[in-house]
């Protein structure tokens, strides 16, 4: 999984990653639908013991253009786990409240506690991606905020969490078709929102923010993946597989049990 | 005010500073009360000239040992404002939520919004005082946090706050004398916490843990201030004095009128 993930510090051209990729795989969907159950049941596992242990935070963020499959990723990666552990955080348009503090400020508050995963759909990626695309803010300001970012994900490593950053990525034509499908499909028709044909219209700029941001913020302590994202199924594997990784990686144990418990007789 | 500043990356020696300074004012305590009456309505029309532009952002920080004079301070300083645009927060010992976050987590949420003046009655400096000298976390954890909380300032900074950091500086012979009042007085016993006796006897560790802090977080964004607090007068007049003259700078405007109001008439 690891040809997925920006190294740090490496300037990223989106030309050359291929959203159709699927790593070569031949077995196909039934295949893959086998592979992403066995994943499912080991995340369930991981997440129980990450919770019982109290002692790891994980935080997961999404990122995507429209239709890029976020709400999707988020259901069928996490079937299955705990809703006691794992909690999904979504970014929508600021509030008037929000506005007036820090891009960090409602981000912050969302962050996982020990034993929590926490899913962020959207994020403070945001406040450089559609902020920077729509001069929300002038360049000046998101211009520092790549700096931010980067400490503000580094003092929540150095304080405990774990980070892994997807970028879901479409091409332009899949969008097109995920889109008619909205349009034709009586029970996908209420996901349609023609706001979403300004932004795909903003396309190029929309790369060019995003391939800055997966150059300047992928970290040893919080690395960005890019996950192609045409093939549905491939995503899937690829997100699924990484976040089961890296939770094995952390070599989790049990807490250890109360001495004497063999003797205790409960009346 | 200017010699109270600490400047950044500016080695402190706490012994080289006098914690009975009163700035060669002859003029005593009754002139003190009457410039303070001066500053306080200064400060009250510039709080509501901050509220009305809803623009800037002013973060205070209080420090002190026990019985330093935060409270007081507070109450001396902030005599007549507003409190619409004017809240306290109060960092006491963590509960388990906060304990299960980083350290900025609870402090970030108190952070303050545009045209608001928020005052950190104790703040984040705690996971580098008190959890430092009781030993709560290992060197190599709160040893981080001095960068951490220059670049969280740094950010708040650069997305439109203003900070200000008071370390109210007592002596180890003032904080006796005001602990026996508290024990002496049936008005503060209330106040006394046979606890307190504990952190005095830290004393020296307090003031190595203070130097390194004021050492380490001073810098162009969010400078500290070393206040000399064994006479409260001088005290409240320090503080006082920096917070009007850091808000004058600002150069604030009430917001433009709409158009033609002149012509309105409400019948």
């Amino acid at each position: 999984m690891e040809q997925h993930r920006v190294p740090p510090d490496t300037p990223i051209d989106l030309g050359q990653w291929d959203p159709n990729d699927t790593g070569g795989s031949q077995g196909g969907k039934a295949e893959a639908r086998e592979r992403l159950s066995q994943l499912n049941k080991e995340l369930e596992r991981l997440q129980e013991l990450l919770y019982a242990e109290h002692k790891h935070k994980i935080l997961v963020v999404l990122q995507a253009m429209d239709t890029g499959g976020k709400d999707s990723t988020i259901r069928h990666v996490f079937e299955g786990v705990n809703p006691q552990g794992v909690r999904v955080a979504n970014f929508k348009v600021p509030t008037p409240k929000e506005l007036d503090h820090d891009y960090l400020w409602r981000v912050h508050k969302e962050v996982p506690g020990k034993g929590e995963i926490v899913i962020f759909n959207r994020s403070h990626y945001e406040d450089v991606l559609v902020v920077r695309v729509r001069n929300l803010v002038p360049p000046k300001v998101w211009g520092k905020r790549y700096d931010h970012i980067n400490e503000f994900e580094k003092m929540l490593a150095e304080e405990g969490a774990t980070i892994l950053k997807f970028f879901l990525y479409i091409s332009l034509d899949e969008q097109k078709k995920r889109l008619q499908k909205r349009l034709d499909d009586p029970c996908k028709r209420w996901k349609f929102n023609a706001a979403d044909l300004k932004e795909r219209a903003l396309w190029p700029e929309y790369m060019r923010a995003y391939e800055d941001a997966l150059s300047k913020t992928s970290t040893e302590w919080a690395p960005w993946y890019i996950v192609p994202a045409n093939h549905k199924w491939y995503r899937n594997l690829v997100v699924a597989n990484i976040i089961v990784e890296t939770l094995q990686r952390l070599d989790m144990r049990y807490p250890e049990e109360a001495e004497n418990l063999d003797n205790i007789v409960i009346a």
